[in-house]
């Protein structure tokens, strides 16, 4: 059996948690008047399931809270949360890489109409929630031959976090349809992902991935007030870092920056370091040993 | 019966039009893995239904195409959207005031994953596609005495939509959990909307609408190659500008000229003209007389 296996959670009328079950991933499950699907109001993590262990788990919830904090979701419940993602988990225990991808919704909009925002509090909409297991996809060829991106103008000030929080830049919201067009403006240009840069000059984060740079024995990534996501992958590869003879910095980093580094990488939950091997069109030095060790880290974590 | 009525538009494995059906809204009709639902991939109208009409109905499916181009979402076929949109809008067919919404989405995701982007063309996803029809909520209030406004930056440069297209600024995309985040600021400061203004201090548009300021004669507009959606029911308040004495203008707009305009109003298919009563907790001049005039005509509109 590989997948993908479904658990829902549940909640009362008050929204407050009311346990969890299996549903089946294969027949619909949503109503056409939820909120992630007509206004993708909602928040989610992917969590990477290594032999068995849920990695990163509580920095992968700690952010699924923070971004709901940053909509104004119900806070989720975190021991419900975590009950539901080792049920759907343990279907693909003996995997060797998988994943447990959660989602909280606001929930099924009533008649209440675009102009409105939903209640908080008593009379709020009832959130919808899920978490969903399934066999990773083969990162191989990324992990190995490594990965051509393009730069791309996110439109934003670094600042921008600061500066205009209703933007939710820095949360993980399921509005994602930007992060999918900019695959496919990557595409578009013959490579294979992209790597945001801020209006004024400062680099971001990937679509869907954080980026380190190595600068002689020092790894360098985006300072994460930024309007990013603080990345769960990152900061487990700084703490690896910092046994192995590397310091790990957070820093304001620019497109000069990039160019004069000795190797860089895209890290995410899923592919984990993907070493970037073209940068607009330009090749770009691979660091190959340390994009193994780093992998190997990864993928032996335990937790 | 006051629905909402739910069609279901069908596709064949190519993905080309095989007819739609009714379905019921009242219970699961998405799978988790609808890339609406875990992406905010998809597109959306909203056609106003005044006394069984579709208003602006064209001008809505135009927008559509265009939405979906932006996306690189398989171009609709329209004729397969009017029947369905018919079909369901005949539920409705002697409300006062009801709406019918249609969402194209690229479909259900297989075992890609994050870090790619589904083909186009052959072996690419089959859409998602439905029309919900439903009764208009009560938008008398804000007709007859106004809304209150906040101006809030939108992050971007009023000319993001030339320079940087994988925003896809001006596309009407699922993904709105910004759009949503702009009602709760606007709550939290006691209004009850926002006015977007381009991070180099031009005016764009309403969260869910468009601004068009009075003076003197002229109806003024913002210019739409700013990254704002082009208004339909902005489009057909000019066009009876026209005959009635006003003069119908896009422009470049700043702050100073909604302080210095004589009257103002969000425009929207649903709410049609909200005059604005304030900006940013200051009282604005609200022009009754020409506010009941458009909403007249809006409301009386047959196509």
């Amino acid at each position: 059996m590989t997948g993908p296996f479904l658990v829902r959670l549940a909640f009362d009328d008050e929204g407050s948690p009311a346990g969890h079950y299996p549903a089946d991933p294969s027949v619909p499950q949503l109503s056409v008047l939820d909120l992630a699907a007509t206004r993708g109001d909602g928040v989610f993590e992917t969590i990477s399931l290594g032999t068995g262990h849920l990695q990163a788990l509580e920095a992968h919830l700690a952010r699924f809270a923070h971004s709901a904090e940053m909509l104004d979701l119900p806070a989720p419940d975190l021991a419900h949360w975590r009950a539901a993602i080792r049920e759907v988990a343990a279907h693909l225990s003996d995997a060797d890489e998988a994943f447990v991808k959660i989602v909280l919704t606001r929930g099924v909009e009533g008649g209440a109409g675009a102009h409105s925002v939903p209640a908080q509090g008593p009379g709020a909409l009832i959130p919808t929630g899920w978490a969903l297991a399934a066999v990773a996809p083969d990162h191989t060829p990324a992990r190995r031959d490594g990965i051509r991106i393009v730069l791309l103008d996110r439109g934003y000030r670094h600042d921008v976090a600061r500066t205009s929080p209703w933007l939710l830049a820095g949360a993980k919201t399921l509005s994602y349809a930007v992060n999918r067009g900019a695959f496919r403006e990557a595409a578009r240009r013959g490579a294979d992902d992209t790597l945001w840069v801020s209006s004024d000059g400062f680099l971001l984060e990937g679509a869907v991935s954080n980026l380190i740079l190595k600068r002689g024995t020092t790894l360098l990534t985006p300072r994460t007030d930024q309007g990013i996501l603080a990345g769960t992958t990152q900061a487990d590869i700084f703490d690896w870092a910092g046994s192995h003879g590397y310091a790990g910095e957070y820093a304001l980093l620019t497109v000069d920056d990039l160019r004069g580094a000795d190797a860089a990488w895209l890290v995410s939950s899923g592919r984990h370091a993907a070493p970037i091997r073209a940068v607009d069109g330009d090749e770009y030095p691979v660091d190959r040993l340390l994009t193994t060790e780093i992998n190997e880290y990864l993928h032996a974590r335990t937790g």
